[in-house]
């Protein structure tokens, strides 16, 4: 990748983040001194100052060559599900503490930056999966998520029956709170904290991790990336939700069959320089600490 | 206790269950004929027949020297919350598959029957929760559980930052979905389906567990049973529920205090003659089992 | 595959198993029929009577087409360690209960070498780690292993200090009493025990699964099939072993460093033609079942 | 308690640690100040420098009226098992890391003796397990423990059977690694490595821990603490041990009983002034932080 290749940047900035007005103004001169085009969604228009024009986040990411994300993990989470079709290189950057995806520092932006321009830098391709509601024979919602799917109920009446089939195989019933369908990437988030295994995110798979089961022989289990998921519920007495990495909702019906299988697109993450996956590990979950 | 001390016996049954018809009439009128006298909440009376006349189940439960459950372990829950500031003794009879707290079965009725009028019965009295729910200085709500108290915000947004305070220590702040406070008794329930250790009902504890705890270093926590336990939390974005036994809900405000501590009032159990405490947990559990 | 392929079968069983006597002279007979060569080990020579001669089990597996294994899990983990270079076709019978690997019963012997005879089998190519012992810049110790590698110590000092590295990059430093790394064959054996995800053996993945970490943020961790890793121990009071399979034991020194990466040979498991992967997990597990 | 009452100290510390020769001599001459007879084990005495003579450590503990002991959790659990039938002060003071028994910094030393002369401290009396190993009929041996008795196997041949009986039901068979029966003080050391709740030692309870379990229903259990825990296993083909706080073993033979109680001596720690037990937790498990 040489330097002519980027022509459009885009800044995807976490809204209401206070360090966003220090940056902006400064990586905006930046880009334009290198001739390269920005596109600024709602909040990074807000800190670049008067004057500054916003584009919608759709039309942002589709329309950069790289999209610099500013913000946390959960800022990466909706730059990935903002992409349509093309997979546009995303360089995270996080405003404050670490995440497990955003371990590239603000201190760090403009060397990342430059190793990008100079065609240096290397990617990671992160698999995103693909949810699909099917109901009376016709999909009804469609959504990617980089992380995970989570189908459960609201609070007072949690317990719920799941039927879960693999590659078309029952692989069990389960009587849980809910259940992830997670990628290797969303292994370190909500899978985790429901005793999930961590999944290095170089393998293709899906990792099934039910939510409290009540039978307690039911374990996380770590499945082909090319498996088609499907999931049916008992119908609850109240509502039903499929969630997308804790960010989009939709409100299932008793009858609905939701199916999940891998996205034909990646994410492109440009990867930090100065930390390995390992190295962002230790440090979030603080394996170096005696 | 002498058979004369049984003068009302009061039956209380899970609403809906096919299997009502074929014991409740002949229950009533084996009472009948020992010169007790029967009370019937609403799902006994449409059993027992035309004429027969409901009483509340709190009336009910008042107003009796014994109160014959019929039904599952959320029969029982509902019996001992009903129960007002006296103890009555319980006999709860599953009407299908083997329930932790209804070990007794229908074949097993009369004769358990027989042990309590003659007094050769024992009963193991069960430890109840008081959950307070205190705002702006003022007790707010108040109820009793058998099982456990659990606070947990509604499905999409459910991470929250629990405060926890045991006998006025802090023991530390809990990121999760929700945090459970059982009894010894919840133990088997709730507690269990989120990691937590099965207790002994005769020891004097609570258990604080943890639902999908972020950082991993959360563990099941055991304290002592005349421990207050304080809780506050972070207000979250969506409806905060403190909810009792999976049976009874209060939604929560931002500021609220749940205080729970032990009740004053336990559940006297009219212990099953054929299964101990460890029996009931091997077959549940398929301990036996190779 | 033809019939005309298979030449030669070998017998490879569980040694003192009282079913042998009924099964293997009828299964000589009936290869012999076939004109089908017969190779049996020390086990099947005894249950097939005077006269019989019995071969080293590594000559068995070396001549022979087809690996016949009639025993358990651990019949069909020896028959697996046996291979040399060449890649032999294993079918594994059960002669007592269902296995993880040994899913095909008794009564279903024939209908499967039928199938296999006529090249209507479908084979499942198992992974196989290949662990070996460096030590002082030599490789002391090498051997292979379908399930799991595991290290650790005598009885009473069992806590350890584990420099792990994958890929030359340092993923922690455990404190635990041993450490896993399994193959995904080996996830649903000693590392299912010691709390580790089911990884379905399609998976190119190993799992390094800690044996009750001294440290709660220990998670199993599932890494890339193409990593090799590299373990380093504290030395200990007491001798520390390299066990392979459950089998097989090094005792190791203080210095020593283990690396394990995927061994070329895989293990070509006959697939059962009745149960799919999933529905031995379902009925081990017990699953299926309320 | 008042000073007067204290006559007699004895310094039980960590053999070889580094510290010792900084603070025994100055201890020794504090203690001579206020006319106090100073015992000193072989570590102590070796500190206090030449001429000083030591004692040895059962009856360094038996002639003192407060042990003072420098070191870590394991130097604690060594003077506890030192005890005769007499219940003996002690107060733990660490000499580098914070440990859970061990909360005493040395810096904090001389005024938690300050307060102790003046009777201004407070105890907490530290239940203790006793165990007995019963063989044909016979009691073999008998030793106590302040954390826990573990039961298990060599390393190679790992997997056992364990039969266990609470206050005389069968509770189940366990096939494990091994088995852990915990007091309280115990469910923060090795238990809660192998999956285990942390229980206040307030509680009158055992803990039955299963090492790395083969039936993934077992979980931990939580006991009356005047219930007798009885543990017979299936012979193995390695030896099995007995091990008491991770310092003591014995080697079982094939029809051994252990017999497990609560002792009737406890041990009375020196309640630090400056940390609850809640916040000493918070300190080592890291739940303060985020």
């Amino acid at each position: 990748m040489t330097e002519s290749s980027i022509h459009r940047a885009g800044l995807f900035c976490k809204p209401g983040n206070a360090n966003l007005g220090e940056v902006v103004p400064g990586l905006v001169q930046w880009l334009d001194e290198r001739k390269i085009e920005v596109f600024l969604d709602e909040a990074a228009a807000q800190a670049a100052g008067p004057g500054a024009k916003a584009t919608s986040r759709e039309k942002l990411v589709a329309d950069s060559d790289l999209v610099i994300v500013l913000g946390g993990d959960g800022t990466l989470l909706a730059a990935a599900r903002a992409m349509a079709d093309r997979e546009v290189p995303m360089l995270p950057v996080n405003l404050g503490s670490l995440g497990f995806l955003t371990s590239v520092k603000l201190s760090e932006l403009y060397e990342m930056l430059e190793l990008f321009l100079n065609g240096k830098h290397r990617i990671n391709l992160r698999m995103m999966l693909q949810a699909e509601v099917l109901r009376g024979g016709a999909q009804k919602h469609g959504a990617r998520a980089l992380n995970e799917a989570v189908v459960n109920q609201a609070a007072l009446a949690r317990l719920m029956d799941f039927d879960v089939h693999v590659a078309g195989s029952h692989i069990g019933r389960y009587r849980a709170d809910g259940l992830i369908v997670a990628t290797p990437t969303g292994s370190t988030a909500y899978s985790l904290a429901a005793g999930g295994p961590i999944v290095h995110p170089a393998i293709d798979a899906f990792l099934i991790t039910p939510i409290c089961p009540h039978m307690l022989t039911h374990r996380p289990l770590v499945v082909p990336g090319d498996s088609k998921i499907e999931i049916t519920f008992s119908p609850g007495d109240e509502p039903v939700h499929l969630t997308l990495d804790g960010q989009m909702g939709f409100e299932l019906e008793p009858r609905d069959r939701i199916s999940i299988s891998k996205s034909p697109i990646r994410v492109p993450l440009v990867r930090p320089w100065k930390k390995t996956y390992f190295e962002v590990l230790r440090e979030k979950l603080r394996w170096g600490e005696r």
